[in-house]
């Protein structure tokens, strides 16, 4: 006979007259007393939030909702096409594009942060660091995750108002600040523009708020969903997937029906 | 060669010094203005919510949020375990599962009473519309959508809560009276209890928002999702899917060796 | 305490020394005697195939494998580029749109010749079943499934080769024989060309093999698994998902900027 | 204007009377003349197999197909319960499981094995080799990729029989023979059981066969998929997903409210 070993969650369970969640009662304690963004950060960290961390997160969700049209995207809306009967299939097709290229920076970011800074004194020499940091980059011919974009230059607009967020609420700490050194640096070694991008700023606020990086990916899936759904309903009001597969069709099949000698 | 229809969509897009989101600055108009549950009624209509929908469409996502261990919770759980490295493959693997059965209540309850409700009269004699809604589930031997539950007798708790917080915001209209009306018509005609469920309860109120029915699931979506991270941080924390896993896998093993001929 | 009811299942076991696969060992009754087709109808069916039932069952799945640039081949390569460390989610998300509208066809098909033939005798009126299904959908303006192409006319050529392998290895029966003459019906009543598409065939086929309408879904998931895993393939030497999504992101861009007043 | 690079495919695509797939018309040269491992050959490297290599690529796809009750497989068949309509999304949750703990194995035993013999010389000393790879795994205290099982041993049964079907076809060279040595010296230097296992094996045998390694998981992609499908239809038959997840959830539930304090 096998040995079991008890299986405990403390997510949440019910009973015929109580649904519990997180440890307190749905229905008196949480519906009508706390938003979405909230009830994101006590699934995640068990407590609820106190009102600058409210803010400071609700703040890092939004900026992850919506990014036009992306490669995710454009997947949940190909996807909507096919298979309009499960919008559940659409939103995880796209959902499944939250990896290493577009979204996880965050978690890139805050990791390299939280590693550097881990058992440092409060008075640890960030240059020196951040110094060693993009040092080490350069040498091994990697991007230093968090900071540089295509598309936003000088700045991306969005971290200073981030980084603004989170020094109101009082967590615009030693992540942020290494953060910030890391870029001046790499700007300088490097002679080109390097601005800290918003999934970097997200990785180092994400870090001042106390989450661990393997969780960072969780929060851009969270925000992600939001935006999914959001072009799955549009696809359904103003459907525009079925044009883009019918150009591409197209035009692999003249350029492959045309170039063959 | 082909005549290309123009692709035009409202969702979002950037310049290199902005960023629009459904219309608005992202960084002037929303971040720090709004939080998650009004982001996504943001991405779904196009517009605000105003606080009244705010606080009804907040308190609609935090009951979708968690229901314990649910098929998709484990799933999730599971897939974590196995490709640990992308997260958003195991949150994806139990966002599969909002379809029909466990999560397409709301989508389904939505459909039945904005049809029936769809181009009556205010002063629609809704006794006569429930009447005939519960006679033809009975006819066609299929059950009401939005009633019954097999735990939470004689009322889902969560369902009074949620009409309370709808009516104090004004949103306890005619689609929630319809409902009820059908609750009371069943459980009088099956004689068993039949309390209007959670889900029902939303879609009810979702068609009082003036959420289309096709795009409920996409709510539902929303509150699993973030549900689901919940889940796979804490299977970080505090694994159980591989004990779950061994479990099964033994006891198909014994019962299949053992019972043999 | 809970009354646990056992758990059994036949798919597969193993031992220290010992993989059972479908009552089969692994090492000394699979490997290198059957091959991949095989192995799929051992898996759903539970016995090994005919030398006909494999023949005519590869070609059906041999079908089904390539269809060029699909939406759910165009979503595997766009998330491929999102998250080129994680394969499986690039096919997954292209797997997902193996629903109602581009792969449903076989499912449709085949449960309508399954519903239509079950507990007739073997000489039923065919002609008598075929005008009554297509008078059925004509009056709820409904397309009768298994015919009709877009770019396929006058035949899909498919058609008559799946037709003529399953005639030479005896599975040209009743099922068959009640498309065609839906497709005769259809094309003569309507004044336009209807022709059996491959989807149709193959879940008429399908149903000549015995396989429950239920299941011939998967049939189609297993070719586009095979099929879905070429393209990522190809994106990785060949690139094209960045292209696609740049173009459509900036058109998108553009013609929301240029056309607000 | 946006300068468009074209759009390019091998794969496939149709005109009103031709289907053509990796350059091969559809109807005439392929259907009835090859199986479904020989059209997964030809999806992935664009040539027929030669008949050794269709031998020995099915007996690596068939030996992926069916492992039991794994977690990819309880996934599939929890998702199954919950979106009955959608069997494509009951599979693409198993599917997402084919990650790094369960499947990634062929995959980094096929990376390591082409990274150490690139450059070399038909000559190589494989010994040499062998042992720089052990004692740099040991230093860095990872597992070596390929060997070791925790149920199987002293060896995996599928192994040698996997082996012996290379040989027999000519493709037992030497990235078998590294991987023997891998073996070898492991279990010399570690003085424990760690048997070369299946996924070891297949991903020194697709490394014979030509396969980069970065397709390798697709390999097992396609085998999984085959078998999750045959999971699901199980499923259908013979229910026992609800039941896992009801003892999961009753034994949350329990041990939650009988242990607080």
């Amino acid at each position: 006979m096998r040995d079991n070993k008890p299986l405990r969650s403390e997510m949440g369970w019910s009973s015929r007259d109580k649904i519990t969640v997180r440890g307190h009662d749905l229905t008196t304690e949480l519906l009508g007393k706390i938003d979405l963004g909230g009830m994101a950060w006590l699934e995640i960290t068990g407590r609820f939030p106190t009102p600058a961390e409210a803010e400071v997160f609700n703040a890092l969700l939004i900026t992850l909702v919506e990014h036009g049209m992306t490669p995710q995207a454009i997947s949940s809306r190909l996807i909507s096409v096919c298979a309009p009967e499960a919008m559940q299939a659409a939103v995880a097709a796209g959902l499944l594009g939250v990896g290493s290229v577009f979204a996880g920076g965050s978690e890139q970011t805050a990791r390299l942060l939280q590693t550097a800074l881990a058992g440092t004194e409060a008075r640890a020499d960030l240059q020196a660091l951040a110094t060693d940091i993009v040092e080490d980059h350069v040498r091994r011919k990697v991007p230093v995750p968090g900071i540089g974009h295509p598309v936003h230059k000088p700045i991306d607009p969005r971290t200073p108002v981030l980084f603004a967020i989170a020094e109101k609420n009082g967590f615009r700490g030693r992540h942020v600040a290494l953060l910030e050194a890391i870029c001046a640096t790499a700007e300088r070694k490097l002679n080109r523009s390097l601005p800290i991008n918003a999934t970097g700023a997200i990785g180092a606020v994400l870090s001042e708020l106390g989450f661990p990086w393997r969780i960072c990916r969780g929060v851009a899936i969270i925000g992600r969903a939001v935006g999914l759904v959001g072009h799955v309903a549009e696809e359904m009001r103003n459907p525009l997937a079925y044009e883009i597969y019918e150009r591409v069709e197209h035009e692999v099949m003249v350029n492959a029906t045309t170039e063959r000698p």
